[in-house]
């Protein structure tokens, strides 16, 4: 976003284990903060940027598969590997990479488990807690914890690698990971509807579960003004206007399956039984072809983009029951309304949403001409009560960082953060690793 | 396993997390050693043990479902809640639990989150770890943490509820738990093969994943001598014994889809192709009926039960890699020959193994006439150095309890032992939380 700028002067590139061992026992010794970084791709920044004059430990030239088992599917690289190069890696065996991120191109395998990323296969897959099989980790003194394990079960003593898994490189870094990749789908397809309320959301997405059941692998959704957004800034074919017509709201829906011809038979069924309900549907497109197929992801896929084209945005992505995602932006909009922020000079030009429904993720994006102390004032604790007032989180996918680190509070209870602070105290009594991220 | 035996008088139910609170408090200020007991089903003897003059704290009385979500699947219920109650309660919104176990009418569903159960739907599902949204627990000194929460991600800072999945109840009582319930598959299938050879294994084990993909819910193993066990006692219906001849090896797949057509062509298709090969399969079954689906899985799910008519066993439930099943059990027999302790007067009648190929689980069980000391010398750490040898895991799915408190080093190493001694030492300096447990 922008906000952060790093002020540290070096930036060290270890190429082992043992160089960032050797590091971190003379940064212990010496009090000397410790910022990994990634592919630094993340939009709290949290791992990769230095508040103070911390030394950056750039795990890039750790970019090595050390192992794949093309029976299990357990792969195990080093840390600074970027996600893609490893999904070409486990191709020709079959498989693919449990994440699918926007960044994968950039981002590091070992950034995306020390922000616990989430991304648009969780739905299928699950979270990174479930994929991860074991971690390399060296921890703050310099001691190297290998848990590097390729089982898919092993129940000896504390889980300790999962601490890991979200810290965002406050406990240790990460430098190698063991994770289990699921088999290639044989047949991809999605669709995209157009619907006639919000509120059809949930009764679609129920539809959906029930007809596509297992091959089911993404249930998106996206609201008018972010729809509005990709075709403005030319990022999405837009689809036909008067189908649409004045349709409130969005779904993609994808399926992965093991056979084309069941796959489709499912799709076909699926989208008749929706496209007779005219109360439910105005229009659907099923994607014919892979280019087709790319072009309804666009819509999706290309929000963030616009967002950016657009203004600055104020990102919130945040945790909230799926049936309150209208009213969270409608009342996020109303509160820039009464503050009058809202489509005024120099103020906000527009409030969007999107999301996964199948997870209860939903990206709140703000866009205004320019950051301004007003605009955040009116958003800033605003939008972290509404989400407290729905049991939510105020960080779904994208962690705490620094800049959330103030407001953990709205998510966490006092007892929580207590125990987190203790844990943090075993790990790095020394406050060296990453200092002011997560926890103030 | 009979070997334990508890020796504590005083049993407490409490009803509500309150209570359970309160309790903790009294035994806190009092440095009282405190037990928590579920079902009391576990194999290892960890949870609901005493061993020396601990307060037994049963959760039984704390059996109420809090709530469940028939959009998302999200299920909160108490932790004394038995499993097979909680399926019962979900099925008519067509949701199933993510784990089942042979002990599913007694065991509770906080022992399941404490113990990080496996069971048979783990290869579909996946773990605890990834399936448990939330947890609410009471601390050692009767802290109450409620992460209760119903989000499918939530990145909010360290995710503390993975350290009480598998602990054991030696970092706190789980009095809660929120889980991710899959939908019910709309059809489910099953066959059984017997095997040329256990070399076969891996190769049908690769072609099952191509041909069943994301309909595959579960591939278990078991050799000739479980399978004869069961036939022996009468506990399930043999096979035609002039088709599986003098197979060494079986496999039994089953399937849960959403379609019950597609799934029995891609079963019929996938049993066409591996029958058409010889050197593969002698004979296979594939169930006709609710009732034949029964009788073969009771050829698998009654090997613990024949294993305990036969005799005295010694369980090990171990992870390695797949390929050496066959190996760790002819290795483990071979050292009781050399011992001169198979199939001898007092000593050792049958060597079996079985277990979950799709999470590289083996149960190793050795049947003998009674408990020994010279078996138990000859077993131990011969079984836990077989192990450490393969780089697995001394308890895939059972944990460690107090029976394998003093191995945990073959699976862990010493810099990860003394962290787990730090964390113990972080929810339970005074060290009253299920004492004797896990870490010696």
């Amino acid at each position: 976003m922008g906000k952060y700028k790093g002020q540290s002067r070096l930036v060290l590139k270890p190429k082992s284990t043992q160089e960032v061992s050797q590091i971190m026992k003379h940064c212990w010794e010496r009090r000397i903060g410790v910022v990994p970084q990634g592919g630094n791709t993340g939009l709290v920044e949290g791992g990769g940027v230095p508040v103070k004059d911390e030394v950056v430990l750039n795990l890039g030239s750790m970019n090595k598969v050390r192992s794949f088992d093309p029976v299990s599917g357990a792969l195990v690289a080093d840390a600074g590997c970027v996600l893609e190069v490893l999904s070409q890696h486990i191709a020709p065996h079959g498989y693919i990479m449990p994440i699918d991120l926007g960044a994968k191109g950039s981002c590091h395998i070992g950034g995306n488990v020390a922000t616990n990323a989430g991304g648009l296969r969780l739905l299928r897959y699950g979270s990174l807690h479930g994929t991860v099989l074991g971690l390399e980790v060296v921890l703050p003194d310099g001691t190297i914890i290998d848990q590097l394990s390729t089982l898919r079960k092993d129940n000896t003593g504390y889980d300790l690698k999962q601490l890991f898994i979200g810290a965002e490189g406050t406990l240790g870094i990460i430098t190698g990971v063991s994770i289990l990749t699921p088999p290639m789908p044989q047949s991809t397809n999605n669709l995209v509807l157009a619907l006639n309320s919000f509120e059809n959301v949930l009764p679609i997405f129920k539809k959906t579960r029930a007809r596509l059941s297992e091959i089911l692998s993404a249930f998106e959704y996206f609201d008018r003004n972010a729809y509005e957004l990709v075709v403005k800034h030319k990022l999405g074919k837009p689809l036909a206007e008067d189908e649409i017509a004045d349709a409130p709201a969005f779904v993609l829906v994808e399926t992965s399956g093991g056979n084309k011809e069941h796959d489709e038979a499912k799709l076909q069924e699926f989208l008749e039984e929706v496209m007779s309900d005219e109360s439910l549907v105005k229009t659907g497109v099923l994607a014919q072809a892979t280019e087709q197929f790319q072009q309804l992801w666009a819509l999706r896929e290309s929000i963030p983009e616009a967002v950016s084209k657009e203004g600055k945005a104020y990102k919130y992505d945040i945790s909230v029951p799926v049936s309150t995602f209208e009213s969270v932006v409608a009342k996020t909009r109303e509160r820039l309304q009464e503050k009058g922020l809202y489509q005024t000079p120099g103020g906000v030009r527009e409030v969007v949403g999107y999301g996964h429904i199948g997870d209860g993720n939903l990206h709140l994006n703000v866009v205004a001409e320019k950051y301004s102390d007003e605009i955040e004032a009116a958003l800033e604790p605003f939008v972290y009560e509404l989400v407290e007032s729905h049991r939510g989180s105020i960080s779904a996918e994208h962690g705490i960082g620094l800049m959330k680190a103030h407001a953990l509070h709205y998510s966490k209870s006092k007892e929580s953060i207590a125990l987190m602070k203790k844990i943090k105290n075993v790990f790095d009594e020394r406050g060296i690793m990453n200092p002011g991220k997560v926890l103030e």
